[in-house]
C-alpha cells in the first residue's frame, strides 16, 4: 500500500500492519466512511507504527480505502515518523513550526489543505470526536474548512478493531507483565513503617522503566497509584511526601509498558496486622476473581464474566455496581483502557481468542477494601493470566 | 466566597486562591463572559486546589462573578476534591459512574443540567476550546444543551492570569529546581559506554520522583527526553533498550515537579571526545544564553530577550527560527508550557516581576547540536536562575 522504506524500529512485521489497515477499511466501509482522520495516538501507533511524545501538538493520520495512509504532523517530528513508521516519505507531511501554539493559525488548516489538494474533502469524513487529542477548536476548523464533506463521529472505530490481538502483540504484553511483576515486588516488599511514600514511588518507577533483562520499560499511560491510610479510598491522588506509619493499608495499582503495550496489576498491602474485615474481603475477592476467570471462554459474553464474579461476591454480602474490567493493549496518557467493551452487566461482547483484559474488581464494603486484579488473554482454552503474582493480601508486619 | 472547610492538603493560603479568582473574574468581565467552564486541569488546580489524575474522565470547574466556583466530576473523585480543594461541599458535584465511557450519555449532560438548574445557562458562556480535556464531543453537547447561551472560546483566559507567580509559587519552583538538579546529576554522570539507556532512564525517574530531603517529587507533564547518537535530532522519541556506545552525544531534557510546579533543565553530554564543531557550539550557546538572561528586566519585552540571544548567535553563523522559550509553572500531561507568551520575535509581552520562563534555545548547525537551558524568575533586579547547574557541555571520556 506504499513504497517500502527500511524503518529500523518498526515493532511488527509489515504484513501485520497490512492486516490492521484492511480491518479498519472494512469497518469504514460498513459505516460508509470515505476518509478517516485519526488523532488518538494509540490508533496512529497501531496503524502506522508512529510512536513519539508529540501528541501535545496536533497530528493526524488520514486513512482511505484506495490511498496509502498519510501522517500530518510537526516538522521536528518528521524524522521520528520516518524511523518508527512504515509510511512512505511522500506520505509523511510536515506543517511549519509557526503553526504550533499560535493564536492566528492552527495545524488543522494544512490538514484541510491537504484533503482539498488530494480531492479527499468530499463524501463522508470521520473524526474521533471523543479523542483527547482532537480539541473542540480543531473539530470546528475541520468542519468549517471541509464544506463539501459530511462530517461524522468515528470515535472508537479503530479501538474496536484493536480488541483482538495478534500473537506478536500478546508477546509484547507478556514482556510488560514481567516488568509489572518486578515493580509489584518492589512495591509490596518496600511498603514498611518509616519508608517515605515518595521514595518508594521512585523505586517503583525505576523498576517500571529499567524493566527486566529481556525487556525494557517505557513511560506508561498513567502513574502508579498507591493510596494509603486515610487516603486509601481516593484512587487518583498521588503519593505523599511522608513516611508510612503502622497499621496502614496501601492499595498499589501499577502498570508497565513495553513497546506501548500495557499490563496492569493491583495488590493490597497491610503494614501491621490486618483487621478481620479485610481478611474476610480477601477470601471473597480471590474466590470471586477466579470464578470470573473460570467463566472466560471463546463464545461467552462479557456480562457472563461479571455475573460469575457476582455469583460469589453477592451471596457473601459484597455489593458492587461499577464495572469489573476493560480491554487493555496499546495506551498513551492519559488513560490505560481501550474505551470499548466493559466487563459489566449488559455488555454483549462475545469473547474471542486474542482478546486481552484487565479484570479489576476492587472490593469495598463498610469502609474496608481490597484490590487483587489479573490481566488475562483469551485463548481457546479460556483465560490465560499474564502474571503469576500471588493472589493474596500482602502483610508486612 | 464559600464556607470554609479544612482541606488538609491545600497547597496555598486561602487568600491566595481569593486573589486568583478575583483576577480571573476581572479577565472575564473584560471579555463580557458571564460563566466560564474550565477543563484544563492546570486551571482547576490553580483556582480550586483540585489535584488528581482524574482528567481522563470529564471534569469541570464553573466560575462566575457572584457565585462560588463549582466542581463537577466523577463520584469516586469527590473525596479527592474535598481533600485537595477549598470548595464547599455543596459546590462539589459528582455525576454517577454510569456516565463514564458510556456510548449513550456524557458527563457534559449533568454539567448542563446544573447550569440550567442554577440559571447559569444564559448570557455569555466561555469554553476552553483548545484544551486537551474538552473534547469536540463535549463541546458539541454543551453548545446544544445551552441554547439560550452565547458560547465563546475562552481558551487561555486563566493561563494568562497564571503568568505572574506569587512568592509561594516561586518557592515551590525552587524545590522543583533542586529535584531537577539532582536528576540531571544522575543523568550526566550515568551516561557512559555500556550503560543501558533504559537503566539510566530508570535512575533518572527515581531521582525525579523520590526528590530531595526537603522536597518530594511527583509525576511530571512529560517524560524525560534523552535522544542519543543517530536519534539525537528526534526530540520526542523514548529511550532505547540498548547500551550507549562510544563517541555518542546525548541531549537530556528533564523536568521535575513539586506540588504540580515544574522546573525543566537541558544539558548535552558527550560520551568520548567531542568534535570541534560541538565545542564551538558550546561557546556560542553559553554566551548567547547569558546575553538573553542579561536582557531580562522588568519593562523589557519578550522579543528583546530573543533579540539579545540572536545578537550573539547570528554573527557567529548560527541560524535559529524557532522560539527561545516559554512560561512555566503548573503543568499536567501532555505538556509543560503554559501556552501563552513566547520568547520569540514579535512577542510584545512586557516582563514583570514574578514571571517564570524556560529559556531553551537549542542550537543546531550543520548537523551538530547542543542544548544548555535555564529556567528563570523575573525579579526587580533581572533574571534569577532557578538552578545553579554548570552551563557547559558535559564530557564523559
Amino acid at each position: 500500500m506504499s513504497e517500502d522504506r527500511p524503518a529500523a524500529y518498526l515493532r511488527f512485521e509489515r504484513s501485520e500492519y497490512d492486516t490492521r489497515i484492511t480491518n479498519v477499511r472494512s469497518a469504514m466501509a460498513q459505516r460508509g466512511i470515505d476518509t478517516l482522520v485519526l488523532t488518538d495516538p494509540c490508533n496512529l501507533y497501531y496503524l502506522s507504527g508512529y510512536d513519539a511524545w508529540s501528541f501535545y501538538t496536533p497530528q493526524y493520520l488520514v486513512v482511505r480505502q484506495a490511498d496509502a495512509p498519510v501522517w500530518v504532523g510537526r516538522g521536528i517530528d518528521r524524522k521520528s515518523a520516518r524511523i518508527t513508521s512504515w509510511l512512505a516519505d511522500d506520505d509523511i507531511i510536515a506543517y511549519p513550526d509557526d503553526y504550533v501554539q499560535a493564536a492566528d493559525k492552527h495545524p488543522a488548516q494544512p490538514l484541510c489543505a491537504l484533503l482539498a489538494e488530494r480531492g479527499w474533502d468530499k463524501g463522508v469524513l470521520g473524526l474521533e470526536a471523543s479523542s483527547y487529542y482532537l480539541t473542540a477548536l480543531a473539530s470546528d476548523i475541520i468542519r468549517a474548512e471541509t464544506p463539501n464533506a459530511q462530517v461524522v463521529d468515528a470515535s472508537l472505530l479503530v479501538n474496536w478493531v484493536r480488541l483482538i490481538k495478534s500473537p506478536a502483540e500478546v508477546e509484547y504484553m507478556r514482556k510488560a507483565a514481567q516488568i509489572v511483576q518486578g515493580a509489584m515486588t518492589v512495591a509490596t516488599q518496600g511498603a514498611r513503617p518509616g519508608v517515605q511514600e515518595n521514595e518508594l514511588a521512585g523505586d517503583i518507577y525505576r523498576a517500571l522503566i529499567a524493566g527486566t533483562d529481556g525487556a525494557g520499560g517505557t513511560y506508561t499511560s498513567s502513574p502508579p497509584f498507591m493510596p494509603s491510610g486515610d487516603w486509601v479510598d481516593t484512587p487518583h491522588l498521588s503519593w505523599r511526601n511522608q513516611p508510612y506509619g503502622n497499621d496502614v493499608q496501601v492499595n498499589f495499582e501499577l502498570m508497565a509498558c513495553h513497546h506501548r503495550y500495557h499490563v496492569p496489576m493491583s495488590r493490597t498491602v497491610w503494614i501491621g496486622t490486618p483487621p478481620p474485615a479485610v481478611r474476610d474481603l480477601e477470601s471473597i475477592a480471590v474466590e470471586a476473581l477466579n470464578a470470573a476467570l473460570d467463566a472466560v471462554k471463546p463464545g461467552a459474553r462479557l456480562y457472563e464474566v461479571e455475573a460469575a464474579w457476582q455469583s460469589v461476591a453477592r451471596p457473601r454480602g459484597v455489593s458492587k455496581t461499577s464495572r469489573c474490567g476493560y480491554p487493555i493493549g496499546i495506551a498513551y496518557p492519559p488513560t490505560l483502557g481501550e474505551l470499548t467493551a466493559s466487563i459489566r452487566p449488559g455488555d454483549e461482547t462475545v469473547l474471542q481468542p486474542g482478546m486481552t483484559f484487565h479484570l479489576m474488581p476492587g472490593v469495598w464494603q463498610d469502609g474496608a477494601s481490597i484490590v487483587i486484579t489479573e490481566a488475562f488473554h483469551v485463548t481457546e482454552n479460556g483465560a490465560e493470566r499474564f502474571c503469576s503474582f500471588p493472589q493474596r493480601l500482602v502483610v508486612n508486619d
